[in-house]
C-alpha cells in the first residue's frame, strides 16, 4: 500500500547523505497521505546504503505500525504528533546536521542575519527547552512533538512561516509540504546555521538584519505578490 | 539570438555549483553583448541540474525581457544597472557563498591581509550599507545596483581594480570582463573571505598587509609591467 | 592463518580514508581473535592505497610478531596492552583525526553537550595526561596502553560505556567489539568533537546537557530496555 | 632533456589540486637535478587541468630559462635561491593553502601542539618578516629566497629538520628530498596548521607539547634509531 508515498519518502531520505546532513543512521524523514491519515517513515537504525523503498514503514497518527517488516524510526512518535497538530504539513525530517545541532547544543535561537535566512524563515529560528525528567519518562518522543507544537502556539508562530525548530541539546526538526520539501528546509537550515556561526565570529556585536530587508526577501518569495521563480 | 553568449553564460552559471558557491538556486550569472546592448542571464529559481543553454533569458539594459520562455533572475534589475553604469564590465555574478556572505552579514569590509587578496583586489573589499525602507519599496533590485555604482563613485573606487563588493545583510556581487571572468572573481572572493576569517581568529590584533607588498602583488599581475602568466 | 580476521581488519583500516579520518598513514586499526590470543594490525607506514589484506601483521598479546612480511604499526604495543587489560574489546583504532586530535592537543575532556554524544558515550570523553620522560624512555607505546587502562580503572570508567579516550598532545584511541565497530566509534568521536567545538564558539558559557537527557539517549540505545534499531 | 625529472615535477604539481592545496593556479612545484645544476618548474599561470609534463620549464640556478616554450613560475627566483643555498634539498613547493596562509597572514609561528606536528617538524614552524620596500624593489622573488635562507642561518635551523616556513602576509614555502616529498610536507603543514588553529580555539591558554614528547616522536621517525615504517 501507499507505494508512491513510500518511494517519495525513500528518495527524500536518500537526500540526507547526498547533502551531507547525516552520519551513519542519524536522521529520518517521513511523508504523509492526509486522506488516509497514514504516514511513511524510515525504519530505525538501518544504514542509508542498505535502504530500499519497500523498507519504509507505514504508521498511523497515533504512531502505531500499520504495515512494514521493520521497526519504524525511534522518533516516530514525534512525527505523529507533528502531523496531528500541524495539520497543513506533509513531510517531517529530523537530523543531527553539524551546525544546526551545534546551535541546539548551545541552546540559542538562530538570529536572522541576512537574506539567505529571510528567504526561507520568517524571524529567528527558535531553540526550544529540554523536556523535564517527568516528560522524558512519560513519553520522550511523543512529548518532544507536543513541546514543539505547544511552543509554536505560545509564540504565535505559524508552522508554514517557520518550518524548523531546534530542540535544545538535541538537534533540529524541519517540515514542509511533503517529504522532499522538508529535506529542502533542512538543507537551508544547515547552511543558515553555518553562516550565522561565521557571522558572529567576524563581528561579535552583530545585529539582526533590518526588519524591512527581512520582510522584502520573505515576501518576494512567499508573499501574495511573490515574483521569485517561475509562476 | 545570441547563441554563443547564451552558451557562455550557461557555462559560467554551471561553474557556481562546481566551485561550491551555491546551494539550490542561490546565485545567478549574466554576460553582455555590448554592441547589441543586451545581456543573457539565468532564469529565476531553476535548479542548476535542470538548466540548459537555451534557458538563458535575453534582457535589455532597462531590465526588460527581449527573448526567452522563462522569467529572468529576480536580481536582473541589479545586473542591468551595473552594466549601464560600469561601462567596461562584461559579466556579473551574485551568490550567497558561505564566507563572503558571512562578511556581508557581519557588515564589515574584508581587509587585505595578504598577497592572495592583493593579487586580485586593490585594497579592502567594501561592504555597502542596507537600502532604506523607501529605497526597497521604490525598487529593491534596481536600487541595489544604483547603491553599488554610486558607492564606488563616492569612494573613488574603479570597478576594474575592485571587481567585487558586499551588500550588507545580503551577499556579494562580482563582475569581470565576461561571465567566466566574473565567476573567477567570485571564487577568489570566497577564498579570500575564508582566509581573512581564519586570520583574525589566529591573531585578534592583526593588521593589514604592508602597502608596498599589496602594491607589488597587484602590480606584478595587473600593472603596466606585469610579468605573471604567459604574455 | 587468520585469513578472515586479516580481511576484516584490512577492511576496517580502509574505512579510515573513506571517512576522512586519516592523512597519509596516520592511523591504524587492529582486531583480535580472543580464542587464539592473537591480533591482526596494519603494517607501519604503508600508504592506504597500497594496502592488501595479506599485509596485515599477526601479533601476540606481548606485541611480538607471529606472522607477516612487514613490520607492524609502531603503535602495536599500545594495542596489545589494551587487548590484555580490556578483556571484552575486539578491535582498537588510533587516528590523528582533525577535531578529536585538536581536543587532545588542547588537553581537554570533551563535554557531553547533546544527544549525538549521549547516544554513544556515557559522560565526558576523557583526555589523559602526557607520559613522563621516564615512562616515555621505558617504553612509550606500551606505557601509553598502561596509562589508558589504569586511568579508566582510577576513574571507575567501564571501557564498554566509554569506548574512546584522548591522549594529551597526541590523539584519540577508540575501541569496540570488533575492528569495524572500533572505526565506527572513531567516526562518531570526530563528529562529536567537531560539534562540541562549534557549540562552545556559539555559546561561551554553555553547560553540558542535563543528566536526564543524557541517560535517556544512552539507555534507549544501550540499556536493558533499549528500543533503537531492529532487535 | 631531463624528461624523467619533468614528469616527476609534473606529477608533484598535479598532487596540489588532488590534496586541495590550490585554487586556480596559486601554487608551483619544482624539482632539481643536482648533477646538471638545473631544475624543472611549473610554467606561470597555467591552469592545472591544462598542464602536461612537457610544459615544465627547465631553469638554471640563477633563474635563467634553459629550455621550455612557456614562462616559468613567477616565483622561480625564490626556488633558485633555495636550491643554491639549501644544498641538500631536491624539491620546492609554494602554495596559498587555506590554513598555512592564514597563519602567515596572522604573522605567527605555528607552535608545536602535538605529535602530528612533531612527527614531521622539529620545533615551531617559523613565520618570517615581510621584505622591506627596498628589498621588494631590488628583486622581490630573489630576496624572498635570501630572506628564508638567511633567517634559517640566523635561527640555527637546519632545513632538513624544518622543511617549511611561512612568509608573512604571503604564504608557505616547503621543501624536501624531491618534488613529491616537498608536496608531502606541504600537505602535512596544512593539516598541522588547521589543527593548531582549532587547538587554540578550544583552549585559549594552551601550551606547546612537552619537549620530551616532541623529541620522542621526531626521533622515532627521523632519529638514528628510528623504528617507524618499513626499514
Amino acid at each position: 500500500m501507499l507505494e508512491k508515498l513510500k518511494r517519495e519518502v525513500y528518495e527524500a531520505n536518500m537526500l540526507l547523505p547526498e547533502y551531507g546532513l547525516v552520519t551513519f543512521t542519524w536522521g529520518n524523514v517521513s511523508g504523509i497521505d492526509r486522506e488516509k491519515g497514514l504516514f511513511a517513515i524510515k525504519p530505525s537504525g538501518v544504514p542509508y546504503g542498505d535502504l530500499r523503498p519497500d523498507d519504509m514503514v507505514i504508521v498511523d497518527l497515533d504512531g502505531n505500525k500499520v504495515e512494514g517488516k521493520l521497526n519504524p524510526s525511534s522518533d516516530t512518535a514525534t512525527h505523529a504528533v507533528l502531523y496531528k497538530r500541524f495539520t497543513d504539513i506533509g513531510g517531517v525530517v529530523h537530523t543531527h546536521s553539524q551546525f544546526a545541532t551545534s546551535w541546539a547544543q548551545a541552546g540559542r535561537d538562530i538570529p536572522c542575519y541576512g537574506t539567505t535566512h529571510a528567504d526561507y524563515f520568517y524571524g529567528d529560528i527558535p531553540c526550544l527547552r529540554v523536556l523535564t525528567g517527568a516528560e522524558i519518562d512519560e513519553g520522550y518522543e511523543k512529548n518532544t512533538g507536543i513541546l514543539i507544537t505547544e511552543s509554536f502556539k505560545d509564540m504565535c508562530m505559524a508552522p508554514d512561516a517557520m518550518q524548523a525548530c531546534l530542540c535544545k541539546n538535541h538537534g533540529p526538526f524541519c517540515w514542509g509540504k511533503n517529504a522532499n520539501d522538508a529535506v529542502h528546509t533542512a538543507v537551508v537550515l544547515e547552511e543558515v546555521a553555518k553562516m550565522a556561526y561565521h557571522t558572529e565570529e567576524i563581528n561579535h556585536h552583530v545585529q539582526p538584519a533590518p526588519q524591512v530587508l527581512q520582510d522584502k526577501h520573505y515576501m518576494r518569495k512567499h508573499g501574495p505578490d511573490a515574483y521569485y521563480g517561475q509562476r
